[in-house]
């Protein structure tokens, strides 16, 4: 993860970019990218598999939102993993096994 | 991660939740995540900085994407790193750094 | 139309938020808007019911995308009904009936 | 407007689309519209203008947010100008001139 974030920071900064890379437009092109990945599964029936060119596709789109996330993510010095980890412990608390086994409703209904 | 990607699987099987999880779904969950994102940003100039509480709102909005992306990518096997280093790779080649150092335009104008 | 395009001019007047509906702004707010429209349908199945709260929901996100569709689409000067129907045109062309008939393919894969 | 609709409904139908447009899959198609006007502005300053060639674009992907929208109010028989009348009436309520007047901070805060 360590060296993918290296390899993010010389990527931008050869090509001179970091005045385009404003924590709100990285904001913008992490939701762009995860549309992009809606997209590919929009017209599809719930259980339809991807072909191998869509699954290609899907990978390429997701390798994308994980760049955006961590380049947004480094600017608040915010660990991915991390936030991620205390966030499953939070919903933990938020959706109790025993109110929500097999359903899927809003936590504020509960 | 890999703590982390077991610790969502046992989640999401410990409320039976695995019949919602279709991957379209998780499409869905992930830009609606990547969308309250956004929204943080969406009413801020762009070198206007968060307050204490819009950063930590962030973090968790961050750990909501990171865990329905590694959701997504499981089930296809993709490993996420390994499909952000190399998309990383193709973006090198895609924008070559001396025809768009400086500049913000799309590869499709190169 | 005019009607309603009026009542929110006059709304944002009277906030004095023109300072902040840049059109950039405007374009993130309506994305954001779409995606609670999908945040409604993300764990249905396809063709499940809505409840009437969640119609009520629904009916309430949609004037939303449509108000902030508007707003940006005044600031270039953009009749949004007239641009649709200039863009079904468009599809016409790109979707032909007898090659797309019955298929759910990308314009660019005919 | 009446006429965009019958059009729209008579393009669906001409190519036996009718099959993928479940309320679901317009959601999504919308929200992937709609970042795609966010993607026109992405690396954009606030102030920045669009070129003729974005303008177009723009212009575009507002008559295809339009054309889902109406597809998917459609479905459940809303009228969208109404829907948008209406929810201006609660943003009055929701948003009072002497509380919010020049601030952009969510309502949820006041």
């Amino acid at each position: 993860m360590n060296e993918l974030i290296s390899s993010i920071k010389a990527f931008i900064r050869a090509r001179d970019w970091e005045q385009y890379h404003a924590p709100k437009n990285l904001a913008m092109a992490l939701s762009v990218e995860a549309a992009e990945i809606v997209e590919i599964f929009q017209w599809k029936e719930a259980d339809e598999p991807l072909s191998p060119t869509e699954q290609e596709h899907l990978r390429q789109e997701i390798g994308d939102v994980l760049v955006y996330l961590l380049e947004l993510a480094e600017k608040f010095e915010i660990d991915i993993v991390k936030a991620a980890k205390e966030k499953m412990l939070l919903n933990d608390k938020k959706y109790p096994v025993n109110l929500v086994k097999g359903k899927a409703n809003k936590y504020t209904e509960y």
